[in-house]
Parts: C-alpha cells; sequence; structure tokens
C-alpha cells in the first residue's frame, strides 16, 4: 500500500467537533478501509436520507460497490446522485469516572462522492473482483465465475476516493482532573473486537486453504484474531 | 420487551428488492437495536448525505441519540430534518459454488423519521441514562453524575420507532442447481462475530461487576462470547 498524496477534506468533511481526531493522510484511509468489511452507503431518495449496509472493495483511490441492477438505491446513484460511505471500526468501550466523559474508541473513514456506474466490461469485472476479493480473499479464482446472465443483472459503481475524512480514537478515558484525584470511580477500556469462527461447511468438500487461513485468526489467542 | 404493534413500512422502508430477507414484527426490530453498540446516523446537509457513527439507546419506540450541542449534525437534526438510522450486525461471510452467489449473513434494521431536540429536563436525562446504560450497563449509577455544564453542553434527540424495516439473511449460499451438481467448489459459512476483550483499567481501583460480567462473556467459550 503506497502512501500517496494527504486527503484534502473540505468543508463537509471536515470533523467539526472533535478536530484532535482527525487524520488527514491517505494511508490511514486506506487502512480503515481495507480492514473493514461493510460499509454503510447513503445516499437522498425523494429528499430523505437512506443508510444501507453494503460490500464494497478498494483499488488504488478507488471504492468499488456492487448490487443488484434491481435495487432501487444502486440505480440512483448509477443516475449520478452524491453518496457518503462510512466505514466504522468500533474498537473499545471507554469508561470514564464521569458519564460525560463515557466514550468510545473507534476508527471510522468517511468518503463524500458522486458515484459513477461501470458499463465498460474490463473495468466492471475489475470492480466485480475487487468487492469478492475484500469480502472473500481467494474467491475469485476458487468459484465458478460470472456468466453472461448473472453480468447483466448486476450494477457495479466507483467512487473516487477524493473527499474523505478520518478519525481515531484509541486512548483510556479523558476524565476531569477532579474526578482522577477524587479516584472514586473505576475507569478503562473494554476492547471490542470482530473475529471469525469456525466454518460451517455446506459441502463435504475439504475447507479450502484461503478460508482455514482466515478462519484461523480466530485461533491465536483467546478471541484475540480479528478480522482487521 | 413488549412485542407490540407490528412495523408499518412505507414505501421508502419496504426494502425493494430481497422481500423475503424482510422481518416486520417489532421484536426483531428491537432485538437487532439493542444488541448493537453503535448505529449509522443518516442525514442531508446542503443538499448531500452524511452518515456518522454515534451511539444510540432505546426507550419502548422512542430511540435516542446524544452528542455534543456544537456537533453540526446533531444541531441539524435538531432543527426538525429527517434522519435514517442504521444499525447493521455482520454475522457471517457467505462462500458460495459461484461468485454470484457470495454473500453475507447479517441481521439490520434501519429507521427513518424526524428527530425531535429533547429539552425538558426529565425526559433529557432520562435520553442520557438510555444512551449511557445501552453503551455501559451499570455506568449511570456508578460514574460520577452529569453536572450544570455538562448538561447544558450536550444534544439529546428523539427518534420515534414508526417507520422502519428490518432484514435478516442467516443461512447458507443459495447456489444454483447445476453448481450444486456439479460438487467442484467449496461453500460455506464463515461466521463473524463482535467480541468483548480483557479489561484494560486505568486506575487501581477494582474492576466494578458490571464490567467485569460484560468482559466475562468472551470467556465461555472460543470467541463464543458475542456482544449480541
Amino acid at each position: 500500500m503506497t502512501i500517496s498524496t494527504p486527503l484534502s477534506p473540505t468543508e463537509r468533511s471536515t470533523p467539526g467537533r472533535t478536530k484532535h481526531r482527525a487524520v488527514f493522510d491517505r494511508a490511514a484511509l486506506y487502512d480503515v478501509l481495507d480492514t473493514g468489511l461493510i460499509c454503510h452507503l447513503g445516499l437522498v431518495l425523494d429528499g430523505s436520507p437512506v443508510v444501507l449496509p453494503t460490500g464494497y472493495g478498494r483499488d488504488g483511490d478507488t471504492l468499488y460497490l456492487h448490487g443488484s441492477t434491481g435495487a432501487r438505491s444502486l440505480r440512483a446513484a448509477a443516475d449520478g446522485i452524491d453518496v457518503c460511505v462510512t466505514v466504522t471500526h468500533l474498537d473499545g468501550i471507554v469508561y470514564a469516572r464521569s458519564l460525560n466523559h463515557h466514550s468510545m474508541n473507534y476508527r471510522s473513514a468517511v468518503v463524500h462522492g458522486r458515484a459513477r456506474p461501470v458499463t465498460e466490461r474490463a473495468e466492471k469485472l475489475h470492480g466485480l473482483r475487487m468487492v469478492t476479493e475484500h469480502l472473500a480473499p481467494g474467491s475469485w479464482d476458487h468459484a465458478r465465475g460470472v456468466n453472461a446472465k448473472e453480468y447483466a443483472a448486476v450494477s457495479v459503481l466507483a467512487l473516487p476516493l477524493h473527499e474523505a475524512s478520518v478519525k481515531v480514537r484509541a486512548e483510556g478515558p479523558n476524565d476531569d482532573a477532579e474526578d482522577i484525584e477524587a479516584n472514586a470511580v473505576w475507569a478503562g477500556v473494554l476492547p471490542v473486537r470482530q473475529v471469525f469462527g469456525t466454518p460451517e461447511p455446506a459441502t463435504d468438500l475439504p475447507v479450502p486453504a484461503h478460508v482455514t487461513a482466515r478462519a484461523a485468526q480466530a485461533s491465536t489467542g483467546p478471541c484475540s484474531g480479528s478480522s482487521r
């Protein structure tokens, strides 16, 4: 992964409140996106916001989304309306001495932009590959490929990673000095992780290496195998 | 938790594509919301969609959100604009015999509505309590309470759970008959779970029971302790 140009947030992508949590480098953006599994896609339908969970994939400074050609949300996005794609990792619950300083540790990326429909065959297949390999690394070469009917039934959208912001909180509670001195209330962080379990086969075939390798992340320690 | 009136989805909250995954009962909505930790709040700012991760809490058919009085997103919502709140649990990666049928197991709730600012003191404190106890059960009675300055600096929003949809996918791959017969590709589900780790104290005080009880969920088996 290369560290290229810094993020250039505009007004809407500049965190208004907690500026000290904002991270303005492209490597941080790539990291949040690449270690996530789903994004939340926001768009405006009939004047109202709609937020839907969906898969995605990244190649360089392009984020690929896909969906059925029949999905209203993707049809709308393909018409060229603005979207907002957010990926969030919850890393911990922050217990503070005061209720006011209770918080969460997290890493989040918010991407604003206009998604364009990908119709050229080579790029569309490339986009599908990026989305598939993000969800299930190794599957593109392992599973039966996309036939003509399936190809026609899927939409692929490309969103440039031009306007984005990354926020990270990764620390203990930020209590007031008086509350720390009083030392009357426990404070600390309860870590939260996403882990893979044991594969549940639907076939009698042996579980392939690209799946066992991923599942094995969950057995490197007591729940230490994060999907990140 | 009571099962009250069924959800009454409107056009925008009726899943357009995968109708068979839609669940139309209120208990399912409560379950997805109550077992989540963060939501993705969508709103329209200057004509563009914005999706931000945030905490929340539920009491009956009211969802409470909170944030700094200075946060642009919550200020806009307090003015009475439409919001969309989505909570998603990723439960598994579905490896299918064909690329086309790769999928995810998940549970998601999408709530549409108009958030109102909560300004009456008793309800505002109740809303803060719901949000705090959702994030950190037991903290409301344990930690130092909200003082006047902190009370003034926080906004609370209430969103009615009138218009919502729940979707659930919880099954193996749905491959085509030919691909199943061919039996050439492994297929199955790789479970994904969110688990708590070991508390990381910021004080020398003993870790209180309301935190140890939650952390203990992670040690009931090899990564079997879900935060759900």
